[in-house]
């Protein structure tokens, strides 16, 4: 795929990601989205945040434009370079420079993790001005209406270090995620993993367990995607126990006592 | 919009701000105007602080340039840069150099958070010699008559290692900012976040009581940005409980105690 | 080797590695890869990682590309650069997009070491995406069906400043390795040192043994490594306890006393 | 103003600064620069360094160079750099570097905050040699026999990772300040003020009180210049009260118990 | 001395530099040669470990290449680097890059001191694959049959910083080298510092002495080399205490209370 | 001067540098550089090591090349670069390469400071080898036979981050130098600041005085270039007091008490 295509089409999402609303957080997207609000999705990994955006940007049929941020990613890699190309020096536009001008959604997923200099470029885009200045070009670019920037943040992982200034979070109307109901969980479970399901309702049976335990030493409890994952090394053969040991209990933890206690778990459900 | 319109016309503001002087401090911001002397505003996130500094570049009728300051600004992203443009180096002034020349505010919002070869920059544009000088051209400026720097300066986030160092602090004249009285800031709800009255009365009353609470744990109160947010949401037909929850009360903490302490004073309010 | 010669061959191995299955990881790697889940290796230094990788490599008849990884090998490092030869600008992929196109195997090891960056180039390659993105060049590239992530991980090493992210370790399906069985590691030892078997068993002896002091000070036990170095020296004319101290004991540690414990357990076997 | 005009005239000091003599530190300027002698300025900010060198400067008729010195001004900074013009690579003097040949005082204001390989220039120009070596064009300056180095330096400040070595220091006369004396003070803030001398009176009263309760929790008392600025305002009609709020008190501390005591002491003046 | 004629001889060792085997560690690096594996020499600084590898280079006949290690060695600084030439970009090889293609002995010597991504290259360069990888031109090279990895490492120096990690300890096998016995030493001392023999004992038996009480305050005990310095000053007409102060004293330690201890151990001696 | 003229002629020293031997330490630098060795000068700031080693170039008719040491030098900057010159790339060899060259004594001013990659540069310079390695031309530098490292070291500065390693240090043989006996130094003062020798005699009694005290909280006593600058300023009329204040006291310290005691053995000596 080349430059020019990926600029038209790609982050279009063509079939409908499956996304089961818990708290009414569709409607509370749709009506920030609609005041041009820009939108901050708070909670532990793997709980469908991602998942979220993706069914969001669908339903609004608004392309998204996603950014993995991490702690080496500085304001000029998400607003654009130049950079030499045939003998020619030509301009590429940075995945948020993308956004606002097609009208995106822009998901900034773990925007704590980014070099501060992110900051000054994510303030004039979520206030009033709704602006992006590229001071390389001398440009300043007013944001298309369908613009929409959307942050994520895990607040278990905060540090006095790492954490979001007050300037920056008071920026944002924030809709807090969880883990899904059990029977929703089974539901998507069965579907992504490609099993019964009831295999699926012991898989999420587990990881309900499993996060119950969360404090008494597990950082975080397993997510959404580790099931599915267990399921689809069910389909593909491995017993139950093995595709439990591998891809939730080994993925969560490498305290001994602590695969133990989830070994136990386990064996309670065989 | 190119660089040329740029530097013309964008950072004039057109149409008044809404502002409602509190502490005299619009006459005290003409008189500092008018003695050529630098300005500080102190105060928490989302006081009003912004929305001043527009009021009164509106009022002096000078353009006005904001720069987001953060810890990876440096003195040549305020001064400006030789850039390649069609096989020609070209330099671009930055926003400060901008404003050096044609006689506008600059403002430098959070400065503290900048890298400290900003002080260079600013300390011979703070005294009687209003100059800037811009190396890399060999070029000394005369500030323009109009020319005026502003600062701001959040006091509850200062630490050690961001501290304005006082041959700084003491080139500036300060003005200190707090929220808006209850009445001035319902008004100022109502008419940003275009609901009745009486929804922005109880938004307010709301956020009184939140800042009430702030010594008990919050490190800032709501903004009044975060109110009109609210508002919007409510004028888009989301209850007042999950418009408070999702544009107050989350933004401001991820301590799940301190939540259900503003989840009690929303219940009060129904 | 050229460029191009390297793209199509190296990668493959030609001959089987020895490797024998202890905990059924064979049958639990080839599903993984059958449902295209990423895969981490957890385990000791030296306890065949690298080998069971280059044992699937050739079983799974795929390239394998390994990285070692270290705390400068940046996300560049990773995905290719601009390079100039004979005048001209050339793209040069690096190892992972190489992976990537043709759908090898690749090995990142002990992935904690590495700039912070790389995560966000081995985030959407391990979720549903399976996507590269090369923002130098503008281009996403769709993974190459056969492509596997795999990464391997040292827990014993861990710090709090070198810890995978739960949001990115529960992307893997997760296997832990330890050293062989006795039985095993002789088998290993006498093929790969070219020595008799009772040789090999005696070497094997012993480090059990220095395995079992790790608790008293030893931060790793030997390696199979280091036991088929001695098995090296032996079969080059150096007596059995020279050869134990130079490939076991010296290797392991610099504290004189665990250096006498060392030597005592040698005596014990001659 | 261009690079040709600057190097000649702009560092003159056409006007006499208004300066009193306090400890007989003219003289002793005049004997340091008589005999060639490098000049320390010592002392707190505001207490008028910056004015004297000025004076100094007029009185000598020497061109006057200053440089504001940050933890991110290397040498050089100082010295100069290779610059693209119309396609040629100009040679650019920096400040230290016009000094040298000029035959400027050159003034490094708050020098211990710079890079430390600003030392490295320093010393040859301190010591018997005067020289200036500049690498980068392989060429050794011989200094003008007017050069004089001259630096500031703030003992109030100084930490353990920002102090002056012993072999930096003791190449320096040095010369210690502090606040003018009431009535010099009160003359330097009616003149640069404009106010009558009974206002400018009650600011040095004011200033002096201030200044006494430093011990007390301020780390510095208020300069000349915030008197100054106070005066100014006044002039522009702001009362005397509102005038040293916002040019004494809050430029000052943002701690609200100081700043109590302040209003104290501005309450019982009136 | 060019480029081309250094990739050719310079490393190869033409006289026989003189070496005495203490603990069979000659014929233990024949074995290691012989068996292709990775040797780190362990010992305090000047025991002889460059010498040992000079010998042995020698004594097999094969070039030998010497890098110091320090914080700032990048693995580009082994590996090599494009740089320009009359106007070409040239390759040129670094120092292992050489020796690996000529089969040369690559002595990294104090290896820990170097940046960490020089591991990278250490490692498929210490195991069974034997190959460099020259990521910026695409080339990956087979090692020459003769070449030879050799890291020298001080466990008196090791920090916690500092320190080799197991997975990388684990590939060498490491002789352990203290200084000579008297004897030899004495024979060393009088040979290289053109000295009598009875000169020479007297020099080695202060050593003894100096290097009994290191446990007494000294980090380390005075090197071989440093008494040959001592033999030299001698030979050129110094008295022996004061060559022996100024050679062996005065470089080993700051401290005035050992250099008393030190000063009296040679009055002993006279 | 251009740079060439500088590579022959600027390093010489043409008049003999005033220098008084006190410890033989005249005779034992020629015995260690007729044996080319290495030499390290220790002791506090201004007790005549720099003075020292010009007498010795002078002596030796070798040229001197200095080099003040901080700690952004890096190893380049003692080698050298290739720099653009009129569109052609030009090598300028550095500092110690023009030393090696032309068998000059390079002397590294307190060496500590640089950057720790000039430590590979220096070491395969102070053994047998005397060879200095430019990697970025290829090309191997055997040293002109005149050519003397000297380095200079002050113990008093020493922390445990900038210690010079063992390794480096007994590359060197050492002499320890402090301040001249009262005689000499008041010849030296009498010379150098012109001043009779009475006055240059109290001044040296002073100094005798305030490097008893240095104990008691002073970490440095008064160099005798300080006793120069008192000189000079009492030749230029100022009081003895007066010019003690200024050229002794103030550069010595900032804490008050300390200028207190100070100022106490000023007032005796009237």
């Amino acid at each position: 795929m080349t430059l020019d295509e990926a600029s038209k089409t790609p982050y279009t999402i063509d079939t409908e990601p499956f996304y089961l609303d818990t708290d009414n957080e569709i409607r509370m997207f749709e009506a920030a989205a609609a005041a041009r609000l820009p939108v901050m999705l708070k909670g532990p990994t793997g709980c469908g945040k991602t998942r979220f955006i993706e069914h969001m940007a669908f339903r609004l049929k608004r392309p998204l434009i996603t950014v993995a941020c991490h702690e080496d990613l500085f304001a000029s890699d998400l607003i654009g370079r130049y950079l030499l190309k045939d003998d020619e020096t030509v301009w590429v536009d940075g995945p948020l420079t993308r956004a606002v001008r097609m009208g995106a959604i822009c998901y900034l997923d773990e925007v704590v993790e980014a070099r501060k200099d992110t900051t000054v470029v994510v303030h004039p885009l979520t206030d009033n001005r709704r602006t992006l200045s590229i001071d390389k070009k001398g440009e300043v670019i007013q944001a298309h209406p369908d613009f929409l920037m959307v942050i994520s943040y895990n607040p278990g992982y905060q540090s006095v270090l790492k954490d979001l200034k007050q300037s920056t979070r008071q920026r944002f109307v924030s809709l807090s995620f969880d883990y899904p109901e059990p029977e929703d969980e089974s539901r998507i479970v069965a579907i992504e993993g490609k099993v019964d399901h009831d295999t699926a309702a012991r898989l999420v049976g587990l990881a309900g367990k499993i996060r119950h335990i969360r404090e008494h030493g597990l950082t975080e409890g397993a997510s959404t995607r580790l099931l599915i994952y267990a399921a689809s090394l069910i389909r593909q053969g491995i017993p139950f126990k093995g595709a439990c040991t591998a891809a939730l209990c080994q993925p969560l933890t490498d305290d001994d006592r602590l695969q133990e206690t989830l070994n136990d778990l386990i064996d309670d459900l065989i």
